[in-house]
């Protein structure tokens, strides 16, 4: 009994625990020359960074965020102050005395009832709903409420990452089961203590498999001309190289083809490009240290496209959280990708807002930008739906998986889509399968 | 084709404007000398006060809202900013700091999972579920925290009008679709408006229905020795009086009686006990009069039963709201008893919080109370669950009637339960039953 993993990241090593640890062979088959996959902290700069996920979520009812509070070794902040308000032409206090967020919560609400109370409503982009919605209240905001309540929801763009104007209104909703706790000091821990568990031998880095012949044994193969086959598979790659057809980089050639039923809603599904740029200064030129959290409020009237008045932004201030003076920046959709491909342009694009908030220096003293959009084996970040996408046909299907290739990861699970938990928890999911069928 | 209406709430004057306008005769009995049931508004003070309803709740899918915004002649303000916290030991900054709010949210969603993840668990008190919380995530908080998060959920006290020791657990979230809405101007301008449609002689006040007959005719005898008699009765007595047996005053005797599916059901209902005490001065005392709310958190360790410690209180800053020197405090369960009894005691209850907003005068110019507990035709405010209650039996065979018997008000309907929308709902929906069925 042999089961092959493809894909390093929390749910190909969760697979490969579960089942290592009931005496089962594995191989685990990563393509790039690093484990992890979504899960990157950086830490060539004053502090941890990490570059992928960051958070806990749901930590009401997260399994793996009980295990590693029960471990202790992970250094745990809830980020969840309000943030402070940044905007082009209006502070902090303005925006509290115009009550943004309080409009922005009834928008929240009126899309809750829109999607939810109909079942046969068609489902159109954020920016179309809230446009729908002013169009019934308008009458009762103020203009200033009318124009940045609804800049203030963009900050969904920020989950999703994609722009709201390509955003699916009925899934654009985050319902958090519990606080969101940042992992200080890095998630790559996790992914460590991951592998110290696994034998090296099974943890084959530079794989890039690129077909899989689905028979009674599953044989793989890789870029390298590379063979393994095993009883099972379990594919972990992204959502976005399981959409990707052959000859691609990092696309796989499945032989026989994967059935309709899990390749058609593949097609209709979207993903999102969540970027982050960190900056770094000799000292923080910021006031209003006692905040963890900044919020660039995107401006109703800018339309220059790559402005950053014309999106909104979230800044970890690390000056707080870490005691170090950098700032974490997040980036999504087609800014990521610009800003991705030319770091060098990223302390130019984000002057306006951050001279909101004191003197700039000349130059922040390093800049560490992430790379997911044009990492050829993650093409984006995670899953994301836009106007009309289910993502539910995607995710029952894989969940249901296609006799002896399985499929785990963040888009295969419906509790923690997105997330770290709940790739991990497909993981598991996967390997309990693979157990009971023995 | 005649139909008598007991009780001149909105409920009872929606049921006879709906049936009037149609040309059925009508007569409405109400016990009180003046009309309007549990909307009352003061004019004796120096803005209007409404000591019964207030707000309009639900102002996305409120009807009678919409209808109010489309009048025009009502003043609406809605009061929700951020309020500003209040401690005995603990200032606003201090709570903010804690992320009292941030922790009160998460124990929201814990209660959400406990009452709807599974159908069969026991509803508990609401003290006893964040007790349970606190068994759970504890470890994750600070020692303020898990000592003031608590007292922040108690808020919900004065939303039901009962205390957390006697609250159910499951029924205490509030959902409200859309933002909360105060009319300004007075809520007693909806009721004239509805009285001035209707003739003078169908409104009959000071008549106090003790008997129903009801065979193919509804006969009505008042304490008075007083007969009104209609092919339909809507019966609009609050709650609390349909669970009051004969001969207490108010009650009604029915013959025959009601059928033990609505009697029953009654007796697992509790009522809640909001109150409200207005203190009005020469001038404001307070500071941070840029806020329209202040509220006031309870001490963990306050024993004394009437210390303001050791309660919650909402206070409307009548100075941001209406430009007037007051404050609307609002109180609930034994307090409201206590200081609807004792009015002149309010000032001596309050002082030890309204000290911490600013120095205090030698006593308020003018003293309002509200009166619900004492008044024989409300004994209270408005429906409300103790554990193990469930309003959904009560609403459901109120709704369903007892053939020309039929009832109305906001103890008989799901949406807009316990508030002014609901019962106006309530009463157009009767309205409707009786012209189907003419």
């Amino acid at each position: 009994m042999r089961v092959v993993i493809v894909g390093g990241g929390v749910a190909g090593l969760k697979a490969a625990l579960d089942l290592h640890s009931q005496g089962i062979e594995i191989v685990l088959l990563e393509a790039r020359e690093r484990l992890g996959g979504r899960i990157l902290t950086d830490r060539t700069g004053l502090t941890a960074y990490d570059l992928g996920a960051s958070w806990a979520h749901d930590t009401l009812t997260n399994e793996l965020f009980d295990e590693m509070v029960a471990d202790g070794d992970y250094e745990l902040y809830y980020d969840d102050m309000k943030p402070y308000l940044v905007g082009e032409n209006f502070s902090n206090d303005d925006f509290h005395r115009l009550k943004i967020e309080q409009v922005a919560n009834e928008i929240t609400k009126f899309i809750e009832l829109r999607e939810f109370s109909s079942l046969d409503i068609e489902d159109q982009s954020l920016q179309d709903v809230v446009k729908e919605y002013l169009d019934k209240q308008g009458k009762l905001l103020t203009s200033e409420q009318a124009e940045y309540a609804p800049q203030f929801v963009r900050h969904l763009e920020l989950w999703h990452g994609i722009g709201w104007e390509e955003m699916s209104s009925k899934f654009s909703l985050v319902d958090n089961v519990g606080r969101n706790c940042l992992i200080r000091s890095g998630y790559d821990h996790l992914i460590q203590k991951m592998v110290d568990k696994l034998p090296k031998e099974c943890l084959k880095t530079k794989q890039v498999v690129t077909r899989v012949e689905k028979s009674r044994v599953v044989v793989v193969q890789t870029a390298d001309g590379n063979i393994y086959s095993g009883d099972y598979l379990v594919c972990t790659v992204p959502q976005s190289l399981l959409q990707l057809a052959a000859p691609n980089a990092g696309a796989i050639e499945w032989i026989p083809s994967l059935p309709e039923r899990i390749t058609g809603p593949l097609r209709k599904m979207g993903y999102g490009k969540l970027g982050k740029v960190v900056l770094e200064f000799e000292s923080p030129f910021w006031s209003h240290l006692e905040y963890d959290r900044f919020l660039g409020i995107s401006s109703p009237t800018t339309t220059t496209e790559k402005s950053v008045w014309n999106h909104p932004v979230l800044i970890l201030n690390m000056f707080y959280i870490s005691k170090v003076p950098s700032l974490v920046c997040f980036i999504q959709g087609r800014i990521t990708e610009h800003l991705e491909r030319n770091p060098h342009l990223a302390w130019e694009y984000f002057q306006p807002l951050l001279r909101k908030l004191g003197p700039l220096p000349l130059a922040p003293t390093n800049v560490i930008a992430t790379s997911w959009t044009i990492d050829p084996f993650a093409r984006g970040s995670y899953a994301a739906c836009r106007p009309g996408d289910d993502p539910t046909d995607v995710i029952i299907n894989l969940e249901r998986g296609f006799g002896n290739v399985r499929f785990a990861g963040e888009h295969t699970i419906l509790d923690g889509a997105g997330a770290v938990h709940g790739a991990w928890m497909s993981g598991k999911r996967e390997a309990k399968y693979i157990l009971k069928n023995l």
